[in-house]
Formats: structure tokens, sequence, C-alpha cells
């Protein structure tokens, strides 16, 4: 496709939110087209199987059941949100993708990973081009989430322990998959943005 | 697994879904215990997708959305309902199960049957023991199941054409799958049920 899709990653409080809507701006500031996404959610489908995959008690879905729910809503997402723009030639930033679920089933559900890789090939076969990890110390993520209070919590209420799992995740998935770029996310945001952005600079030089 | 797993598979307005109450009534009466269930549906969490893969227009969801969301629907349908009931060692009816979802997405994407299939085998991986396939001539099919008004009718939109090209995916399966009964359903009720007695009995013998 003639677009360039970028993704960031990272654990809940990594900033990384921040810094996808900085890097929009900026590359719009440049001239570039950009449509800037998240996850879950990022159609207005995906919204609402969201909102069913949340509402009620936390194990109303079985982590089976919830796999298919959200590779449905991001099967949404990639058709409505991601796909069109992407053809238009633009840049689609998105705050979180499938790597979101790889590493958060993962903890949870170590012997489901094969299960995801499959129906992610299976339904929605598509991979960023570049992924941006903003990468944290958990503690420090940790006390960023829950000092926003009054937003939806999922899996900050896991705590700690948690969140030093999915670090240990994503940094796997940084590992193995050459489309990853590792941030110092402990920095002051603007240093990050710049490493983003000087990240982004080089991956536009060689589309 | 203990018990028992039956479906009734067909046209609309096979008169399918009436066979499947009367020989659960037949069961019970001769001391069985049976739990009588339907797709799409068959448990809350699964009624509940099932109203958001219903609600506003047709092309709302993708073919592929819609096939995750009826798989999520369905892995909810097996989890709380099927499988349970089957460990108490009771006999499970199910008034439709994949073999629907594989014939009338075959009829009307007959490009994603494969996914269908995989996406089938990762996520469910159960076949019914036993499938009867309530066979009638579709234009008598059609007329009994727009008779119905007021009913939530989906595939009957669709006409004879559709509904021919269904019953012939429907015995396509029948002739593959040694698990499949064929009941002429141009019958009486009453023959019809009859039929599907002697069939079910024969396997119960075997059981």
């Amino acid at each position: 496709m003639p677009g360039l899709f970028l993704s960031f990653e990272g654990i809940d409080g990594s900033g990384k939110s921040t810094q996808a809507r900085r890097l929009a701006d900026t590359l719009r500031a440049k001239g570039h087209t950009v449509t800037l996404t998240r996850e879950p959610g990022g159609s207005p489908g995906a919204e609402e199987i969201r909102r069913l995959v949340r509402e009620g008690a936390t194990d109303r879905w079985s982590p089976e059941t919830e796999i298919l729910l959200f590779t449905a809503a991001r099967r949404d997402h990639l058709e409505k949100t991601i796909r069109p723009a992407l053809q238009r030639g633009e840049i689609v930033i998105t705050d979180r993708f499938a790597d979101s679920t790889r590493v958060f089933q993962g903890v949870t559900r170590g012997d489901l990973t094969a299960t995801v890789d499959r129906l992610h090939d299976l339904m929605i076969g598509i991979e960023p081009d570049l992924t941006l990890l903003i990468d944290l110390d958990p503690a420090l993520g940790l006390s960023r989430a829950t000092a926003r209070a009054g937003k939806e919590l999922r899996f900050e209420d896991m705590g700690l322990a948690f969140q030093e799992k999915a670090r240990e995740g994503f940094l796997a998935l940084a590992r193995a998959q050459p489309r990853f770029r590792v941030i110092d996310g402990d920095a002051k945001p603007e240093m990050v943005a710049e490493r983003v952005w000087e990240t982004v600079v080089a991956r536009l030089r060689t589309a």
C-alpha cells in the first residue's frame, strides 16, 4: 500500500499516546497528511465492540472470546480507518495495535500466544512498517497511569508485577522483529519526542 | 466428553426449530436430561454479540468482521452452554451451529470458505456427534418463513435463489461429513419427527 503505517507501543503510562499526538502534529506541520488513531477502538464499529468487551464483570468473557472480539474490532479498525488512509497515501499513526494483544495476552495466558499469532495471520495479516516502543521503568509508568484518575484503567489494575512482565514482553518482540525501534521513555517528553522524530525521519528517507 | 451433541441444520422455514423442540420433549419424556439451545445466540454473551451484529445497516460489518463476531458468539455459546451440559452428561440439541456459518457465508462469499474452516478449527474445534439436516424444497421453505411475519428475518430476505444455493451447500456438507443425516422435511411435522426420532435412537444405541 502507498502510505506509511506507524504504531506506538508500550506499557501504560509510558507516554506513548502523548508521543503519538506530538508526532502527528509535527508531521502535519511538515505538510504530511496524517490519520491518528488508537486501539482498542479506532472506528465506530470497533468502539462498540470495545464497549461490549469492557461491560460487566472482568471474567464475563473468556480469554479466547476476548481475543476473537478484539480481532473483530481490529479488523473493523483496519477496514474502516487504517487501510483507506494508507490507500490515500497518508501516514497512519496508531496508538497500540496487535503487539499490545500479543504482549498483554502473553502475560496473562502465555499458552495462547500461538493462537493469537495464527488468528492475526488469518484475519488481519498486516504489520506496521515501523513500531515505536516507548520503553519505561514500570514503577514510573504505573505512578503516571494511576495519577490519571477517572481515565479507564484495565491493565493498570494488575499492578507493578504485571507491568514488568509486559515490559519484558514488548522488549522480546522488539528483539525478534526488525520493524521495532526502542525509544527510552524515561526522559522528558520533549527529549522523547526528539528521538521519535529522528527515528521517523530516518524511516521516511528510506520509504 | 460424556454427553451427546446434536445439531439441527437446514434452510429457513425447513421446520428444524420445531423438530429440535419436539426431539427435546421426546427425549425428556424418556428420562434424558436435555439442553435445547440455538444459534446465533445460545448464551447471554452470545445474544449480546448477536444483537451487535444485527444492529444498523446490513453492510455495517464486512463479511470477515461478521465471521469473527459470529465465532466469538459461538465460543461463548460453547463455553457457557454447550460444554458444561455435555460435561454433566446431558444431550445437547442446538438449532444451528457452525454448518450454518459455513453454508450461508459460502453462498455469499465462497472465497471465505477456507478462512471460515480455519477459524473454526482454531477457536471452536468441536463438531456435533450427529447433525440432522432437515432438507426441503426451498420454495416451500420460503413460503413458510415469510409467513412468520414479525419474526426476525435475515437470510430470508435474500429470496429463493439464495435458499436454493443454501440447500445445495447443506447437501454438499452432508455428503462430505459422515456425522450428517438428511431428513426429508417436505412431509408432515409428525412424520418428520418420526424420522428424526428413529435416527437419534439409532445413534443413542451406538453411543
